[in-house]
């Protein structure tokens, strides 16, 4: 079988392209990218709506082609299942996916009005209130997994299909120099931490291209 | 064990609360329900922000609390593989999840400007053109996958999670008067046919709530 491809767009700005590479590679699949050029207009308009959507990320794997990140995560799960990406028990894999779903489809002040944005640096940035209630509601999350199942990831000793939903979060936390606790604020360093992101991250710095429109939305 | 509980809001106006309900229809759950009232603040506050969230759609089963409407469907078919919320065949199995992600992230124009309002009805209501390309990509889903997987549902002869995810857009297009193909209205009828989401739509009708801020709002 030909190896998995997985179409993403711009590392720099791409959050959703970031939780599927990242849970690809979480899940241990051997696979190459295909990039949109974020000025491809199909590109920037999904950019621009900011949800997850049919073009990016998407994985082609034999015969099958999946989209939208969180039907990539339970893919990779049912071929990768010792990965790790779900919990292996029941109570925790209700948990973990709850809390991917409340990514998935909320937070949409956070994510409007902190954008993904890996150069980028705003020292005392000014957060709205309604983003900083998802970013409370966000910290609240956080709090509970580590507490309940020990860390040092989400849900426990390796990383999830959780933390790589959150992962372009905790960029943005750091981006936008959002005030932590120090349990988060570790929480943070450890995903950064993580091999994978520092490659993502990597790559992300060495883009050359720039989104006049996306500078001008936010 | 006690019976499952299952929380939601107003049956009127709550999409999320149907397509966790009715998913929980679907796989066969013996469930009670907890409603909270459409003034309750908290409940207020989530409605408006139109997306899923903790509080409502959220199952209580033993030991194990679920919330956000895909993780629970995911949860209703671990505890009932064989009801057929998910398709058996693995592409069809990814493709079910793919769009079932996309109702869950997406279509926000969709779900702001035609809310789910089952006692409404807006003959010639005019679609704003952001609505409108919502509206061309749920054809299209639809569409494919009832040629793909033979009707008369979605991926074939048993409803699934992908049904209960478009079940309120299927409401609104009929709300909204939304002219649709031979195809598709044949679709939206086979659904409202159901004999759970006649019982929905029974209770909804019989709501005495009226919601002046939602109806000020949209």
């Amino acid at each position: 079988m030909a190896k998995p491809v997985l179409t993403i767009s711009s590392k720099n700005y791409g959050a959703w392209a970031l939780r599927g590479w990242l849970m690809c590679k979480l899940a241990g699949l051997d696979f190459s990218e295909k990039v949109i050029p974020p000025d491809d207009p199909a590109m920037k308009a999904e950019m621009l709506l900011l949800s997850s959507s049919m073009l990016v990320p998407s994985l082609q794997h034999g015969g099958i082609k999946v989209w939208d990140t969180l039907a990539i995560g339970e893919y990779l799960n049912e071929i990768q299942p010792k990965s790790g990406l779900l919990p292996t028990d029941a109570k925790a894999r209700a948990h973990c996916r709850a809390i991917c779903g409340e990514m998935h489809s909320g937070f949409s002040a956070l994510r409007s009005s902190l954008p993904m944005n890996l150069k980028a640096s705003f020292p005392g940035f000014k957060v709205w209130s309604r983003a900083q209630a998802d970013i409370d509601r966000i910290v609240a999350i956080w709090r509970e997994c580590l507490q309940a199942y020990g860390g040092p990831y989400l849900f426990g000793k390796v990383p999830s299909m959780a933390d790589a939903m959150y992962a372009p979060v905790v960029t943005r936390f750091l981006t936008y120099d959002v005030a932590l606790d120090k349990t988060c604020a570790a929480y943070c360093k450890r995903i950064m931490d993580l091999p994978a992101m520092q490659e993502w991250v990597k790559a992300a710095k060495a883009e050359a291209e720039e989104i006049d429109e996306l500078d001008a939305e936010f």
